[in-house]
């Protein structure tokens, strides 16, 4: 029987220390999670940033997979600094064609911001659409689809055949919290099941994926000198994943004016108030819900990287 | 009518930014805290961690005003750090005997932990505890007196005449919150009131000040390599201030195995879960809840500072 190969990343980002602590107290006990019959490696994604407890050194690791960066420390490695480094020596130990090559990543992310357990997926690969829909069938989790974002790209699991992230919050960075461990466990655990029930022939795909399609994000409100003038309001704040109405409070000032949505109607917002991304000028993201109908497509994608036919026997 | 001089200081670590914002609306905005008839000061407490957004750069600023470091930093500033130096900065443009003297100071803070809203005092000084009181008839909040912890040395407030810490959480690092900011208003806002009432002789004392006195601080369990093999249990994470008795559940190891509070009964935990205590070796301290009868003598130390007599008239 085929044997997925299956890359586990935590630590991407250095100061997100649950999935880490999870994949170090399963190397300790392999009864903690079961492989269903996948060929799992585990890795810590940034230790140099890990170490540090600071999310990156030089720049962040989760937007350094880009192509033209790939090829920068490529040709001229002395011109890279520690995260473009870091993302090839990860290609070449357990990319696709690295030396433990792997079909599959799953990237384990915590978030400041009150996500629940959900899924992020780039694009619209249609192995990544097969796992996300197999993993939403049995843990009703949000799928959030990232794509069409021209300031974020280089994200790590684009560069493996198939690979989802596992984010989970909310929870301080440099802070543990067992729920989130635990919730961290349970989507890999759902992950590794769908890979072994599609190899096993026995995938039970839902009729539909339910997923959260990125349209934009939004900054807080700014003045002249570039500081926040206003916060996430106290209604937004753990409302993730429930659409947003017209006139719906966003911001409040600190004399407690509440500035509203102006649409579009029925946006759903994600990562609101995720630490990380002040840098990156986001307060949270807008999305729209979309119900897509299975394709034939996703399956048949994921099949082929796990060398299965349709009736799952080796190819 | 004598004119209380209270330095303000937030951000005295990097990456605790409410009370920085806060600070900054008020500057644009003079109507958004009542000084009360006090002559207030602001400050950011260490510029370059805020930058960094980091806690510190070489070392915990709220543990850098030991009197020992602040001699070497006057006698040697060749050997001084960036926190040894901010230390006496600090201390010669706002202290008692500094270019714009202050006798008092309150330090605005946030955690990780869910500590609501809350004051901490270092040591039993009588004009500390008499502003903690007046704090505490107003508001209801819970004081931690912190005192004779050999390893934690050195705070802020400790070398001003007098002062306070105003803690504010949860809330994540480099996380703004509306209800984090509101909260911090309200206690700063309490404090400059509490000054004022006493300044104009209207002062309202409560008969006793409830304080947790601190007992000492307990790291979570480890294994022989240093790593924790244990987090926080989820009935115990955000149960701050309340008290726990024997056999109540502390830890949870991954394979959820729980390991039970052995005592002392009715000891109350406070700082459970924040995440720069970390490094301290701290998952939470413990502490005694005490009913402490209103003394005058706190009041008296009160008045001297604040240079007025028994009806608060200038002496």
């Amino acid at each position: 029987m085929a044997r997925p190969q299956v890359l586990v990343v935590a630590g991407t980002h250095g100061n997100e220390i649950n999935g880490p602590w999870l994949l170090e107290q399963w190397g300790k006990n392999p009864d903690l999670i079961n492989t269903c019959g996948c060929q799992v490696e585990t890795t810590t994604g940034n230790p140099g940033a890990r170490a540090d407890g600071r999310r990156y050194r030089d720049r962040d690791l989760n937007r350094s997979f880009r192509p033209d960066l790939l090829e920068r420390v490529r040709c001229h490695p002395e011109q890279a600094d520690h995260e473009m480094r870091r993302a090839l020596e990860l290609l070449e130990a357990f990319g696709a064609d690295g030396q433990t090559p792997c079909a599959f990543v799953i990237d384990l992310h915590s978030t400041t911001s009150a996500m629940g357990n959900c899924l992020v997926v780039y694009g619209r690969r249609p192995a990544d659409l097969a796992l996300a829909a197999l993993v939403q069938a049995r843990l009703g989790l949000p799928v959030y689809l990232h794509e069409a974002d021209a300031a974020q790209q280089g994200f790590l699991v684009e560069r493996w055949p198939c690979g989802v992230v596992i984010e989970v919050g909310p929870v301080p960075q440099n802070v543990r919290r067992h729920d989130i461990v635990d919730q961290t466990k349970l989507a890999l655990q759902a992950c590794l099941e769908a890979l072994g029930s599609v190899v096993a022939g026995s995938a039970c795909y839902p009729d539909q994926l339910v997923i959260h399609r990125h349209l934009g994000s939004i900054d807080l409100p700014r003045g002249d000198d570039g500081g926040a003038t206003a916060l996430i309001h106290p209604q937004l704040q753990n409302n993730n994943w429930v659409p947003l109405g017209i006139g719906d409070p966003l911001f409040i000032t600190a004399d407690g004016t509440t500035l509203p949505f102006e649409g579009p109607a029925g946006a759903v917002p994600v990562f609101i108030n995720e630490a990380a991304y002040a840098e990156k000028a986001i307060a949270f993201s807008l999305t729209n819900r979309e119900c897509w109908p299975l394709s034939p497509e996703w399956d048949k994608g994921l099949k082929t990287l796990l060398g299965v036919d349709q009736r799952g026997e080796p190819l």
